[in-house]
């Protein structure tokens, strides 16, 4: 039996341990981590893992028999190179070809890459993809830059979600690498007026790098406001990028007419609503979860294309034996936007200017 | 000094007063009242008169200076005979002619016929309206079927909110008149599968008049999971016709993925939602309050086209002094669908057929 470094996630602790070695069933290939970005989600499980697999239980997405103490392999923003195929493979790759992937196994029922128990993430040196969802990458872009095209597909299918027109206002409420992504998006798709909101200064910086037009901090303006203002009585669609459920009330109560609200943070606590409010506005509120493949295939088009200034995103870079430490230090209030795991070395949290 | 008789809300009560004849302005026409709908939200403003007023007056509709105690005229469905003209006004319309009209007053910053204090409803004998939103009305057709057009139109923008297609399964929740006017548009729009819910089995055999092709009693069957297995992966759209905020909560738990859940009600209770429900669902919620312009003379055409059983709505019949006792009875437990008053006349409460 081979073995090979994993990141294990266990009752909330995240260890370095030697794991087998995963075998290519048919239809899938074996593959070798070349960097894997931490994901807000992963901290949050880690956070969190008694509410969310109670809740990931309830909506029947745990295994049989998987109590709240099952480990779990996590990693699923990744570049990887192809090492080995499995039986009925169509092997067009050469091997050692640099891929990405959406985070899926069709071949094992559409379990997810670094979420389901049981199922090798990318933050685990090997791991299995499906060959017939595997995109090659171009030689020129580096696999950290790879990495980061999963968060640019949650934000493009946010907007994408919003159905945001040129004319429109969009509102982007929180500038981590989710909002930046939507701000990037909304940006590639010449929507007029983008506003991005943030308590830090520093991110309202980068949001304009991103594309944001105009900015504005929530702590000294009301930032709805500020949206209807620039809309004109055109539609305002926002955007909350915080995870913070509170959040939406406030946007119900203080949203223009006809607004869409689109939410993309995941929020398993009880919130609370005043209908009424949504009602005699009329607004829409939008929940997004899980780009479509052709959105994840764009994002890596247009980070080949230098579309994406995405070197900005990167703020940090991890070797195996540093990810319990980053992860702890992820935990508190820090300034990263995305920290990438190159799970082929050791070394501890390296914060990129 | 004229005086007429009109119905007066005041402190939850209702009655008939003796006020004085409004005079048109610039702009507006002086009507007749021939029948005018009792709406559910007019028994719901008697109900809860201090918590609308609240929630009205948190969105600036509440007059300046106006408490809780302010008189309302109601009536905002309605027909009527033109009687007098304004100044400033086209006079295309021979007096006499019979009209309706949505219940709103450009004239006067978008006051509401009905609703807002000060201003007469058409449980009047008389009162005003905007020239330039006269629609006048087929021979042919009685005022109590006139009087229809309102929650009719208030049917039909939920269903255009909601952006149903052909090949999506409708769930209508509640088969009062918004529900049943929902179905209407449903069926005339030709939207193939279309399943009523309602507890009561008599409203269920309505539902199949207006073009119902499944029915469900909620009581005994989980009408979502009935929605979704006749859906058989196609979208499904649910329609909130029943006024009852915490059915939405269930709705989000059960609805299958990527539904849509329209909200017709009003809910000005603060009410409890998990949204992590709704973001691995990816489900939308979009909010009906007011129809346009162009809704409600689409329904008043199909009212003319006989398209519409609205024979089959209309339950009771009731004059000036009928009114209160009305009131009363629909506060209770009842098995009306629509009654309509006739403000030209006195007379008790009377079933129809």
């Amino acid at each position: 039996m081979s073995l090979m470094n994993a990141i294990v996630l266990q009752d909330g602790e995240v260890t370095l341990q030697q794991v087998e070695l995963p075998k290519p069933q048919a239809g899938q290939v074996l593959v070798r981590s070349l960097a894997c970005g931490i994901c807000g989600s992963d901290v949050h499980i880690a956070r969190h893992y008694n509410e969310v697999f109670d809740f990931y239980r309830k909506l029947g997405m745990m295994p049989e028999g998987a109590d709240n103490h099952v480990p779990v392999m996590l990693g699923h923003e990744f570049c990887a190179e192809v090492v080995e195929f499995g039986p009925e493979t169509q092997q067009t790759l050469a091997l050692g070809t640099r891929v990405t992937s959406v985070p899926i196994l069709m071949s094992q029922n559409g379990a997810g890459v670094g979420v389901t128990p049981g199922v090798n993430g990318a933050y685990s040196e090997y791991f299995i993809l499906d060959e017939a969802l595997l995109l090659p990458v171009p030689d020129h872009l580096p696999p950290e830059a790879v990495a980061l095209t999963e968060p640019l597909a949650v934000g493009l299918h946010a907007v994408n979600r919003g159905e945001v027109g040129t004319e429109d206002t969009a509102l982007v409420v929180g500038c981590g690498p989710i909002g930046l992504a939507a701000i990037s998006a909304l940006h590639l798709q010449g929507v007029r007026n983008i506003i991005a909101a943030d308590l830090q200064g520093e991110k309202l910086a980068l949001a304009r790098e991103f594309g944001a037009t105009h900015w504005v901090n929530p702590g000294e303006q009301d930032e709805v406001a500020y949206a209807a203002e620039i809309a004109a009585g055109n539609r305002v669609v926002i955007f909350e990028c915080v995870g913070i459920h509170k959040l939406i009330e406030g946007f119900v109560k203080r949203s223009p007419a006809n607004a869409t609200i689109v939410v993309t943070g995941i929020h398993t606590a009880e919130a609370n609503i005043n209908y009424a409010y949504a009602t005699v506005k009329e607004l829409d509120m939008r929940f997004s979860y899980y780009y479509q493949p052709h959105e994840f295939a764009q994002c890596l088009q247009e980070l080949a294309e230098s579309r994406v200034p995405w070197n900005k995103l990167l703020t940090g870079k991890v070797g195996m034996d540093g990810v319990s430490g980053a992860f702890k230090q992820l935990m508190q209030p820090n300034p990263h936007i995305k920290v990438v795991i190159e799970p082929w070395r050791d070394g501890e949290l390296q914060t990129l200017n």
